[in-house]
């Protein structure tokens, strides 16, 4: 009974609260999963294929859906680099607790055989940086109403967690869990997507503005944070064996539909998110009696479902 | 040299930029390994061998830090169940992604033997919630300057990250990473500490007040963090060849000193511990050129090392 319940109480519940018609505080509010039960299909989109990349590692299939609104030189770059097999037989070279998952080339380690650095093909090896954005009126924009202690507004535009500044008229995305980041070099310019990390512990907000973000892991992200963390400096695994390899990385426009996942991620500017946002801030129910009345960007995960179920996967 | 320079990166860098007399921009920040090799010894503290918890998985060692000034009666209980070898034997149930790891007994839960469940032996079933406290003037408090989407005010104080609304006259431990709570029952005095959960995500500062914080693991994180996630419902593992076994639980001060880990802890009051924020807050060299200018109570890893050693170990 008594882990049952804490498991009951982790469950969502909705807004009720912030809603005056609703002022009844002694009803439990549904939880995400009863929100998004009574979703509407036109709430849900697919991600473009051209968008995502299956990344498969021997324990199961990584999703990411890219960005190119945000880092559109990143996104193609990245996938002229899947598209040339540049991916295939890499490896995930380092796990830091508490901060990334990084995957790419072994050799272009400070201990890896330079003579054996994968060449890039036809991929640039150099991008221009991308680490933020002008702000674009035409781009979707649901905002977040609680503050954030790094930047003046905060909240989600096409499924990302994003960050501006209205003054200098600039956004961009944020390293919350799951976002994928491009490793690079000390210049700006030197990032390729050839290293790419993901953030598995608390967001290091940080360093945003600082690198590109080229994207969310949006399905398997538990087989990137779970794997064992590298007993190196800052995470680097130091044997060949401490790795995982990766067996392929693809974009999904280039499979045939029936090798695709079908996933579809909640619009961020749907009302079904937004229900589920005031949930989280004003959760209040037989367990949880006292709600926060706040919620920070990262700590909303974006709802993933595949088309053929009414469920979340996460 | 790509990923290398990732790695060089990410050591923490100090506040140079933010002291007037240290104007220059050009030059790289020291880093916080730099910071604490010229720490003093007054400045780390050795936990009180009282509050120091040994939990033994075959992995490894796993040192927990409880917080009697703000959770007493939970502080002594968990150590009447250690004492009596409540933990012993009982195993990690739950591994739900970005959330919390949580042990106990795996018969306490739905799917459980209820006739197997381990009795609390001269433990209290139930204790005084303990979710905030009244402020106390007498404890040792850091506050940190960029305030907070939850609370009025965070910072530090006896090593743990703290909220506080000194408008309620109240303060409360933080549901940072690595910070160990109480899981309970519905009821709010329900909890009695023979179940605990770490974060291992996301900081869910949304259930701040509404859960007992017991401490802080200050040694073997990674042992909780990578574990496999629990495939069952917020994720619980739903086979008993899936949970990790717990070997023993101890309490430092029943162990032989030779059997003790001999861990110091950096006091956050302390002017190294102040210089290591500022860092953080407006770290700039080579590779990060935009410094954030501020910092989140829980993006602050309170540094721990062993007292023969000069270096932190996280």
């Amino acid at each position: 009974m008594r882990l049952g319940q804490l498991r009951a109480a982790l469950v969502l519940t909705s807004a009720l609260l912030a809603l005056p018609a609703m002022a009844d505080t002694t009803k439990a509010t549904p939880t995400s999963k009863e929100l998004i039960a009574k979703s509407k299909p036109a709430e849900w989109r697919t991600p473009d294929p051209e968008n995502l990349l299956y990344m498969q590692l021997p324990q199961g299939r990584v999703v990411i859906e890219l960005a190119p609104d945000f880092t559109p030189l990143h996104a193609q770059n990245i996938r002229t680099l899947v598209r040339e097999h540049y991916f295939d037989g890499l490896a995930i070279i380092r796990v830091q607790d508490n901060f990334v998952t990084q995957w790419g080339d072994p050799n272009d380690d400070d201990n890896g055989d330079k003579s054996k650095i994968k060449p890039l093909g036809t991929a640039k090896p150099k991008l221009a940086p991308e680490y933020t954005r002008s702000i674009d009126p035409k781009l979707p924009w649901t905002a977040l109403p609680d503050g954030d202690v790094y930047a003046p507004q905060v909240g989600f535009s096409e499924g990302f967690p994003v960050a501006r500044d209205p003054a200098k008229g600039r956004e961009w995305l944020v390293h919350c869990y799951g976002m994928v980041g491009v490793a690079r070099d000390v210049a700006p310019d030197s990032g390729s997507g050839s290293s790419l990390y993901t953030v598995i512990g608390q967001a290091p907000r940080q360093i945003d503005r600082n690198l590109a973000i080229a994207g969310r892991v949006i399905e398997g992200m538990p087989y990137l944070s779970a794997l064992p963390r590298g007993t190196g400096p800052l995470g680097f695994y130091t044997q060949a064996a401490q790795r995982t390899p990766i067996l392929s990385v693809k974009v999904a426009a280039d499979l045939p539909a029936s090798q695709r996942e079908n996933l579809q991620v909640l619009r961020t500017d749907s009302a079904t998110f937004a229900a589920i946002v005031e949930a989280k801030r004003n959760r209040r129910d037989a367990f949880y009696t006292l709600p926060a009345g706040k919620i920070g960007l990262c700590s909303i995960d974006v709802p993933v479902r595949t088309e053929t179920s009414a469920e979340a996967k996460h």
